[in-house]
């Protein structure tokens, strides 16, 4: 098997009938990059970035990077890129260090003052691998039994309510739902982290907990978005794409019911 | 006409037709995030995050980000967020200052700690609105005329060489290919930015130069795509998916070849 792929057990729900079987989903682990001069100058070592991907290829992904980030002008500027191997076990392969020339300065500063914080994807800018958890220890409560008519039924009313999409075909939706299924709020963004973010904002003013809501998303469930949904103590993430293994796993961990594929007739459930 | 889209001027070439129309297309700016307690202490005001969102619901958006990120761990803590008003007038609307509680300390050690470098999506985690645009004056050489026969056919060949989307329908795409139509490079990863730094990383080996690039993306043509495209000095970027209204402005301005909505026998040219 690629190692760009995970193979995980899915329950495939198709209109009232239920069943088991094996499935593919796309990999996805943090890649920290950790630049230097040569290979042991630790004291000149800054950790850079922290990046949800797709194993592999991993050289050019950091030497790309560095270029479209302005970090180096030229490529000659970086003379390789290595696999760290200080690092614990469970990191092994995902911190890669990028070693520049001595003639281009290491400067955290200006680096500090242009990347220190993050974007609202929830994991980007995070400075090491730990560190892409929110701390969240309040437990999940359980969504229970999951019931196929109401989940089915749900794509259909985000998409009457989405207004954005079909002037420009080119945004992303997040919706929150009741326990019945009745639409609570809906919004769109360019951006698939800013609409989660806007729907938990907005149920931030109601009065109901969010324990009794479901988040739909229009896109795909990666790690970022399925960690919200879990610090907002939302017990159910539904998408229309795809998960990623890693939000499998943060699913299955945090008790999260996670819903993905999600069509007229018939959806995956990936967690519990 | 809503804040959440803008018109643009497109010349659509079907088949071996091409006509001008006006278009709409997502509304897509940079927010600025700022955080301090209560309204007039600058001292302690601290800039957290700049992120590429579409305009409204930007006290949601706010609000949503800093409690799924564990900024605040309870609504209670952030007391409300206004609109910047000691911004440049450009800058109006899109810098938003935070007010929490008093007793919520304010702690940029330990967010920058966390949060202090950017993800690859090249926006993420700039820390002011003017750093969105990576610093880049080198001019970008201009493509030229447009073959539209030579760009209907590069999606088929992406999609051939495309190995990991036909086994989990959940993963992006990223291909360089030459003046020819060409496929040189394919890299599919999880996250739309990592794709698009990967074959750009590989290009790096190659002796050939960008100037005779085309860079093709599975998904939508963001800002942040654009300019990495751009500041690799690849002159031609085609998007499957459609362009948000600050990629065309940049590409417009950069003199970029900006095409999207590519289909087997029809696409959109955005710009120049």
């Amino acid at each position: 098997m690629s190692a760009l792929v995970r193979q995980f057990r899915v329950r495939t729900v198709e209109s009232a009938k239920a069943s088991e079987r094996d499935d593919l989903l796309v990999a996805e682990e943090p890649l920290e990059i950790r630049i230097g001069h040569g290979p042991v100058d630790h004291r000149r070592e800054m950790r850079l970035s922290v990046t949800m991907r797709t194993p592999g290829h991993d050289e050019e992904l950091v030497r790309g990077f560095l270029f479209t980030e302005g970090i180096i002008v030229d490529q000659k500027e970086l003379l390789r890129v290595v696999p760290c191997r200080s690092v614990k076990a469970e990191e092994a392969g995902n911190v890669m260090r990028a070693e520049l020339d001595p003639a281009v300065l290491i400067d955290p500063e200006r680096w500090q003052r242009n990347f220190y914080t993050t974007s609202s994807c929830g994991v980007c800018g995070k400075s090491s691998i730990e560190a892409v958890q929110v701390a969240n220890d309040r437990p999940l409560r359980s969504w229970g039994p999951v019931d196929g008519t109401l989940i089915m039924g749900l794509r259909d009313r985000m998409y009457a309510a989405q207004t954005v999409f079909q002037h420009t075909g080119g945004i992303h939706a997040a919706a929150l739902f009741n326990r019945k299924g009745e639409l609570l709020h809906l919004r769109e963004d360019v951006g698939r982290h800013n609409a989660v973010d806007k729907v938990i904002g907005a149920a931030a003013h109601d009065a109901a907990p969010t324990s009794d809501l479901i988040l739909l998303v229009s896109g795909r469930a990666g790690f970022e978005l399925v960690q919200k949904c879990v610090v907002a103590g939302i017990p159910m993430m539904v998408a229309i794409g795809a998960p990623s293994s890693l939000a499998v796993q943060l699913a299955r961990t945090r008790g999260l019911t996670l819903i993905g594929f999600l069509r007229d007739h018939r959806f995956n459930q990936y967690a519990p």
